[in-house]
């Protein structure tokens, strides 16, 4: 039910629990990434509308959220900003910017929110985190298979369970197009609907591939091949029989060889009905699937042309990218739940205040997190409950009776065990405490 | 030199160099403020746009950057979002929507874009980060003394040398108003014009003030008194005569007895000319600043009915925000060159491609950052200056001399030293660089 007060339609706000579960997956992303060399970018959330404007086909350009002109301008209703729809333009637009600046190759990752005005439904935010990992200026097999291990990397960290990588080539598909002796002009075409195969049923399928104007047998029997048992088995044979197969499939077996051994076995496979609906793509593609996830989870593929025409210079390019909003929800589940406070510092009585002030410095000099009590009850067991929904291991109670004995009075908060700790000890007990 | 691929005016694009030294200055105030056990708050980039209008003043709204409606009601021209334009009003509206699923007091913190489109100029950005921390919920000082604390943890581990907290109170600056018979009409504006004696000479503040409706002599006392070399003195003596002086004089003694003990001596001081321009203080207030930088670094204070006034429910509330854009240039110069690889892998051949990937996962999995050379020359000098470019403290090379003797050569880029090293044995090897 919303209220005047939800953040806007398809956007969220992450409190704390959510927060650092989502900041420890990034985190483990980052530093995946960047055992592998790739370095950060951040650009700006918005850029200049014409810099987005034609880049994403008609139905992209009407998911972009425009910002009106400000100042006198505002009247005229006219935009010139937009906030940034995905992570790939504004790569193009770094690559022309800084040029030569850039490594060359240019290993890059980033991880940052995107904005579309898609119409919001479970699973899809107007706000969402894109992160993506490219490697600009190398034409090498080496740069798409590093791609794949560094995403292998980060899923195995991230203990998301059974996951395989798809792998095919678009040199592959062209391949088998003309090996099933499809007239180029129908191959985009049929390449669409075969990229279904993993949705509709095969006949469903075949029937679509008629309507694109293939022949009952030539549908039928592609089809056939590459759902049969021995699909990968078959569709080689029949791309060796062309040229354009047998350089798509000696791609296809480069980076099965570069990465297969860095992985446990049936890892990664060569999948010939593996599409990718991206026309942009021109080398290896993949992506990822899991038993019980549907859709690809991260993707990926080699797209040599895409970044001179998004506006950037015309360079060889290779990425992937993690479909993170589907992944985050199927790891954080435990991860909701952390203790945001080791130590919690009761305040007795206001005259307790500076003393209880002290302590809790104590407590973080010895590298716990620790806060003082600000509410204005003087109880004690309304203060332990403070304690106890705040996650705190331990209370650090200070009352009359610690006092006069000079001591303060450590509370396992787990246990309710207590303990009497003379106060000039308690920089060291603490530090015990902290080192469990 | 602006040209089309530069970022749009006023924003900013991170390389991975201040990317880095930026993600590690925030990384230093999230544990530190996560140590006084604030939590992380995130909010959306936009929110609705009657969630923002009329909470900044006229000149405030002008510049809230504000996005067109989408789909057929573009061309209306009407906007129905507004990207955010401060972290407070975000703040109020999540303390009105989640209520008491938050915890009471709700400690957060929260480091974020924000957006404003105000003219462009050096160290002025449409697009900066804000950095603010806040206590929801207690009336207490020490919640204001604990803000102090938290903010002076921070800005001494980011190691920003020498700096001062300046404290006040509103109820002090109400107290001298009173002292000094300035009716309460005229307060406000007395308090504005005061508050530039930072900035203007004593003489062109006493001509302001007149100008503001108080007579030549009390204008010219309250100068006099404000600057002497004993104000903090005189002034408390003239305070000590109202009682809301009184009440103002204790709120600073309280704040500067729990903060004293934990800061070394000097770093905070009564500052009675301090006032912060903001209307909307009701308690301590308070701003750091440093010797070579102007203005302030941090601010803060009590604004016990601003939460309310911004659509958030009525409660007693107490913050402070780092000037993060300002302090980062002062402390970013030196991690600027961070090296972003340790091991370079060469590839001399092709035909080695898959053991340099060997290697370079070796190098991972010994928690290197490693990467094999992606270029297209097979120089040894050509790729050894790549390695050095990256920064890579050692480079990983494999040639026919390396093959025919089953050794990897492994050479300190520093030094130029090389060793050759058994592959079997390159593991372990590795693993002795990595602690290194």
């Amino acid at each position: 039910m919303p209220t005047q007060f939800d953040p806007p339609s398809g956007t969220r706000d992450f409190l704390a629990g959510d927060l650092l579960a989502r900041e420890h997956v990034f985190e483990i992303i980052r530093s995946g990434f960047a055992r592998y060399g790739f370095e950060p970018l951040q650009t700006p959330a918005f850029e200049r509308l014409e810099v987005l404007t034609g880049k994403y086909g008609d139905e992209g350009d009407k998911l972009i959220f425009k910002i009106l002109r400000r100042g006198e301008h505002e009247v005229s209703g006219d935009a010139d900003l937009a906030l940034r729809y995905d992570l790939t333009v504004p790569l193009a637009r770094v690559a022309a910017a800084y040029g030569s600046q850039l490594p060359a190759p240019y290993k890059r990752y980033a991880i940052g929110a995107v904005w579309r005005a898609d119409r919001p439904g479970k699973g899809r935010y107007r706000e969402f985190v894109q992160c993506d990992l490219d490697t600009l200026g190398s034409a090498s097999r080496l740069a798409d298979a590093e791609i794949v291990c560094a995403v292998n990397d980060v899923l195995t960290e991230l203990g998301i369970g059974e996951f395989t990588f798809l792998l095919n080539s678009r040199q592959a598909l062209s391949g088998l197009l003309e090996a099933f002796g499809i007239h180029a002009d129908l191959g985009s075409g049929a390449l669409i609907t075969l990229d279904k195969l993993d949705k509709l049923a095969p006949d469903e399928v075949a029937a679509e591939l008629c309507t694109r104007g293939l022949s009952r047998e030539t549908s039928r029997e592609l089809v056939d091949v590459m759902t049969g048992p021995d699909a990968a088995k078959v569709v080689r044979a029949a791309l060796e029989n062309t040229q354009t197969g047998t350089a798509g499939l000696a791609e296809v077996d480069r980076v099965l060889q570069l990465t297969s051994g860095l992985m446990p076995p049936g890892r990664i496979v060569f999948t010939p009905r593996l599409v990718r609906g991206l026309s942009y793509y021109t080398g290896p593609i993949w992506e990822v699937v899991a038993p019980e996830m549907p859709g690809a989870i991260a993707s990926g593929g080699r797209y040599d042309h895409l970044i001179e025409a998004l506006g950037g210079p015309d360079v060889p390019a290779t990425g992937g990218s993690l479909g993170i909003e589907r992944i985050l929800p199927l790891i954080t589940s435990d991860a909701a739940h952390v203790a945001l406070l080791d130590v919690a510092v009761t305040v007795m009585s206001p005259e307790y205040e500076g003393q209880a002030f002290a302590f809790a410095a104590a407590a973080r000099g010895a590298g716990l997190r620790a806060s003082v009590y600000l509410g204005s009850s003087g109880k004690l067991s309304r203060q332990l409950k403070w304690a106890s929904d705040r996650g705190a291991r331990w209370c650090l109670i200070y009352g009359g009776a610690d006092e006069a004995a000079a001591v303060v009075t450590v509370r396992d908060m787990s246990t309710g065990d207590q303990a009497r700790v003379p106060i000039a000890e308690l920089p060291a007990h603490l530090r015990r405490l902290a080192q469990q």
